[in-house]
């Protein structure tokens, strides 16, 4: 068993799922209730912190959390030279389309990119299970049940079908997209045999692009508003999600052109600086923390999500989808 | 063989799914080149008219479908009851909550109600299969594979598992929430072998309701405007969808307050009036059409919504979510 697992075995015999109340936890008092040690720190430099024109003087500050090696690599690493460069100041959201994505970036597509910002190949959109394995050497075979199913299906290939042996007590793990789902390290994961992807859950953060070989740059981006658009996973790449703000980009006035762009330059959002979170002065540098998906506390949020027993809920829906099982997050001081 | 179902096998044979087009078909190709006789005209009796207050001058009309009968009878009764009584004039959007809904209703919560307002049971969250085959008297056993999956239910109730035999190529029906799903009547569906309950996808409407055994009236209502909240199937009734105007509700901003309550009454939106589209001078009545689920042209739409061949798609999903199987839906002069 290695350190890191004992650890997690600890945790769970230590510290209950909830408080104790008078009636069953909800997924909130579940999160409300969790140890300190079950949160992890989300690093400053994976922060995105993009400032949309203020409305009605009000500030909208909308803050991105890139997703971690070995995910996305390529478009992320551009992703960092675009904002250090200060490229997307000036740029703007030029498409709002219901139910689908709200879009932004350059409306000229003229802006010369920063030196540095190198194509991506079609392969990056999946990641194989053995390149996430070995970023994650802490956790192997021996540790069943708390190993991730990533873990588990490089261990055992003979494992499929639809539910994961270790999963909560009661998460279906039925997906129309994907053979199985999981939350891995804060992060909705799906996958087939040997790669997994992140999929296109509300929130999710993906990179605009021209038809195929062109897999974009990272600098025209979109994120989701509506019902996950499941069928874009693995055609584009996901390098990220709003953590903070999302209603600033969810709640903008459509597009009526083709798509949801918008047909004036006047209706655009104008985007006024993107800066990753090091590169602000410590005082203004945001904090933010995820609820471990490894700790006791996620698994009873995650079974709470399937099973809402508390007194509104007549029926427990026995499952819960994979882009309905929302990673906590919060801001910290 | 039943009269419709010979004029739908004789829609099959005859009438091409969609155009000759170079390029794989894409759903909005699809749904374009569908003939005058795959679609359905929505009653005018069905439809509500809402109007919120004009923003900077444009107006702002919000159509909604009731659901139809067998399905949740006692509410929509009660919803037409308070369309004609103009009881929705005056009152408000009270609440937008992000990836959640957008809830409307008197803000006061006093506001009598009309005579005729009856409580509905609890039981009426669900709909046994044996109502819905009774309700649609033409499909039958003996019209495989043409039928619906609650029509082969009701027939064969030793079909179980995750694909319906004679579901379009290539849609898993994989669902967290149900045993299985489909379009029927231009309707999503879930079920479980005996019943069948509306989902929570995008822009279905719901009613607002107190702790058990209250039910809600109908008075109170909302519609889902992210990522579905299955949780809350068979939990609240659903009772229409938004089909026109779902922009008007889905971008209004976000309420600060606990679940997205709007903190002052000068956040709310007003409702200038709702009315059944049947109270309507005839010019001003509005018309509109749904794909029909039993036509060719949407087992080719779902085929295309699961498997997407056009040129930006390098690999089809092999699925889709039924929240994401969108029912093609027209305004017709």
């Amino acid at each position: 068993m290695t350190i890191a697992a004992a650890l997690l075995m600890g945790l769970i015999q230590a510290a209950p799922a909830a408080p104790q109340t008078p009636e069953p936890p909800t997924p909130a008092s579940i999160v409300a209730g969790a140890p300190r040690s079950d949160w992890r720190a989300i690093p400053a430099a994976d922060l995105l912190v993009m400032d949309l024109a203020p409305e009605g003087g009000r500030p909208r500050r909308v803050f991105i959390q890139l997703v971690p090696a070995p995910f996305a690599v390529g478009w992320t690493a551009n992703m960092r030279r675009l904002a250090a460069a200060h490229w997307w100041d000036g740029t703007a959201v030029v498409r709002v389309q219901d139910n689908y994505v709200t879009q932004w970036g350059d409306p000229t597509e003229k802006k010369p990119l920063p030196p540095g910002i190198d194509p991506v190949p079609e392969s990056a959109y999946v990641t194989s299970l053995d390149a996430i394995g070995d970023a994650r050497p802490a956790i192997g075979a021996q540790d069943l049940p708390e190993m991730s199913a990533v873990a588990r299906r490089r261990a055992d290939t003979s494992i499929r079908g639809t539910v994961t042996p270790a999963a909560p007590q009661g998460w279906h793990e039925r997906d129309s997209y994907a053979e199985w789902v999981e939350v891995l390290d804060g992060w909705p994961l799906a996958a087939d045999k040997t790669s997994a992807w992140m999929p296109h859950c509300y929130g999710m953060v993906g990179v605009g692009r021209n038809l195929s070989p062109d897999t974009g740059t990272g600098a025209e981006l979109y994120t989701v508003i509506g019902q996950a658009p499941r069928h874009l996973d693995r055609n584009i790449a996901i390098v990220g999600r709003v953590i903070s703000g999302m209603e600033h980009l969810s709640s903008l006035r459509r597009g009526t052109g083709d798509l949801g762009f918008y047909k004036t330059p006047g209706e655009r959002t104008p985007i006024v600086r993107v800066r990753l979170a090091t590169e602000l002065p410590a005082g203004e540098r945001p904090a933010f923390e995820y609820l471990a998906s490894d700790s006791d506390s996620f698994a009873a949020y995650t079974a709470a999500r399937a099973n809402r027993r508390d007194a509104f809920f007549n029926r427990p829906a026995g499952g819960v989808d994979i882009c309905n099982l929302t990673v906590p997050i919060r801001a910290v001081k």
